[in-house]
């Protein structure tokens, strides 16, 4: 008999540009009592304009700023929670991460350690939660992660950068709007969102695609050409890019990604590369693998005038390299899904090695 | 100030061919107690075949078989869950609907009137409703109406057909498994079908659209071309086809249906013409509203040798005619949607009369 996963859907969901002035409206009835506050995690780039003053405080609640310069630890979550446990008596109500995917990954792991016992490391890999987590609320200020709508969070850890995967992970609410991702930064904004694109292209040449996932993952993949290829006026494409994140991530559900995040996850655990830029700078290099997927890459990649770095893993130690490729190995959901259940036959060290020579 | 809906989404679903019997696991952690039953409201056209088998019946479960030659009434609803009322000393611990739109629309409304006071019609409106209902459950067999993922579930009542649109309505939890609309006779399939393309028709083209409708309705658009004007195989038809009930539905969260819902709620409440039919019904001669859509579904009717019955109104009195178009005019979101926030000065009783007279 197949088995199918019983997939966690977001519960609510509000779109809109301006959308966030509703979160003292979604909040009042999830607030347990007035000594279990809502701490709000967010990206510290909010720190000097309008947004924090948007923010509904009330009573105890908190707001914490968090930069998203590097990918978010297990040991920063732990520090986190613990923070939190100390400095309240009772749970808080619920935790609220206002960014990008490293604040939502925060915010979603902070909410499952305040009821687990031991380190977020424990928890890396599939359905290892034990509780449920509180109440949480993603509002993503950058699009393409789809960790808004994932049930996975991923962190990196003391030995591998892998996601708590569990039906506790998934947000319980998450407010779309598009308005919160004015003024991103050009490169970053391209980075992001080509974290969209490359889930699309993996989860739709993969092996484990459905009709469920296929539709989704479609849908995305229009959106994503619209925004990096057609010339649609900003506001369009900011609501675009939203939808495409959400699709995007979405298309995971009865899916799996595919090569570039296997080794991208590499590059992040052994040189602290981003994950939008570490999948760039796999994918562009993946034609033997996708390669109407890397074509179109490279198509928006020139419309928007972004040059990859270069010389990323020159000089590294064998044994650096080694490390990146057992991480990316390691992996084994996204190469089965990319190549086949027999994929250790082609996927090799000297192979990935290859691949992680020329960037 | 924008206000948004903070939109419910189906918490769970499962996809895939055979899910159905993943269904008894899905149960099992929802019973609330040995004397609290699972009620599963069956179309009656299951009643001899295997699936009555495939049911996961435990301790009082019960199933009651139910025709769905006629659209769901709110006596109907009142009556069953007086029904349950009375051969229980507990509440169940949840219903569980296995049809088409007709039952799916039941369920939710059994659901709904277990815990709330009065009858199903005192709840026909938006937000009426004021508890929560019982956990319910919804396993489609049909494909089109996006009952299973909507939040509303439409009834005939005494006064008027309209839906009890409520937080509480939306399923709790969704299977989506496409064999179960195996053996759907070609006609049905059609209407059903049609229900869907219509809603995104209707939904792309009205006022109220956003982004986030927007890419749904788009979405469930591609994926019903690809099933009735292309030719796949009947396995992947059936996929697409439940995918494209799922997110048409979906496109109506931030939109509307527009004029072919309302003057089909007409027909229904007058004549008792079933939902699918009544709106390709109307739908044929509404080229004014939808040109291009009017055109497709023409060519989608020829091409599969479906034949509209003719001579509808014919002959229907002027008070008859007057209630139809008092019905059809009362739903006033859908012309605002349709027609925009000005439809009284277009939409006249005459102009009504002459559509209506067309069938």
């Amino acid at each position: 008999m197949n088995r199918f996963k019983n997939f966690p859907m977001v519960p609510r969901v509000i779109f809109g540009a301006g959308s966030l002035d509703q979160l003292g409206e979604i909040l009042m009835p999830k607030r347990t009592s007035s000594e279990a506050p809502f701490i709000f995690l967010v990206d510290s780039v909010f720190e000097d304009t309008d947004l924090p003053g948007r923010i509904p405080l009330l009573f105890h609640d908190q707001i914490i700023f968090i930069s998203s310069d590097e990918e978010p630890k297990t040991e920063q979550v732990d520090a986190l929670a613990q923070r939190i446990r100390d400095s309240f008596s009772e749970l808080p109500s619920g935790i609220v991460g206002i960014g990008g995917g490293t604040i939502m990954d925060l915010a979603k792991a902070v909410a499952i350690m305040l009821t687990n016992k031991g380190g977020a490391a424990d928890y890396q890999g599939w359905d290892l939660v034990k509780k449920p987590s509180i109440y949480h609320v993603g509002i993503p200020t950058i699009s393409g992660t789809g960790a808004e709508v994932s049930r996975t969070t991923v962190l990196l850890g003391p030995e591998k950068k892998l996601g708590i995967n569990s039906d506790s992970t998934t947000f319980d609410q998450v407010v779309l709007d598009p308005d919160l991702a004015q003024g991103v930064p050009t490169e970053q904004w391209f980075y992001t969102g080509m974290d969209c694109y490359i889930h699309c292209i993996e989860s739709l040449s993969g092996t484990y695609l459905n009709a469920f996932s296929q539709s989704y993952g479609e849908k995305a993949l229009e959106l994503c050409k619209e925004v990096f290829l057609n010339n649609i006026c900003e506001a369009e494409s900011r609501d675009k890019l939203m939808m495409a994140s959400w699709h995007g991530g979405m298309s995971i559900a009865y899916s799996q990604v595919g090569v570039a995040h296997a080794m991208s996850y590499g590059l992040s655990y052994s040189l602290g590369i981003r994950h939008g830029i570490g999948n760039c700078l796999i994918f562009q290099h993946l034609e033997e693998f996708y390669p109407q997927g890397v074509e179109l890459f490279h198509e928006m990649k020139n419309k928007h005038n972004i040059s990859l770095p270069t010389g990323i893993c020159k000089g590294l130690s064998d044994s650096e390299y080694d490390t990146m490729i057992a991480v990316a190995m390691s992996l084994e959901p996204l190469w089965e899904n990319a190549v086949g259940y027999d994929w250790r036959r082609t996927i090799t060290p000297e192979k990935l090695k290859s691949i992680y020579g020329k960037i």
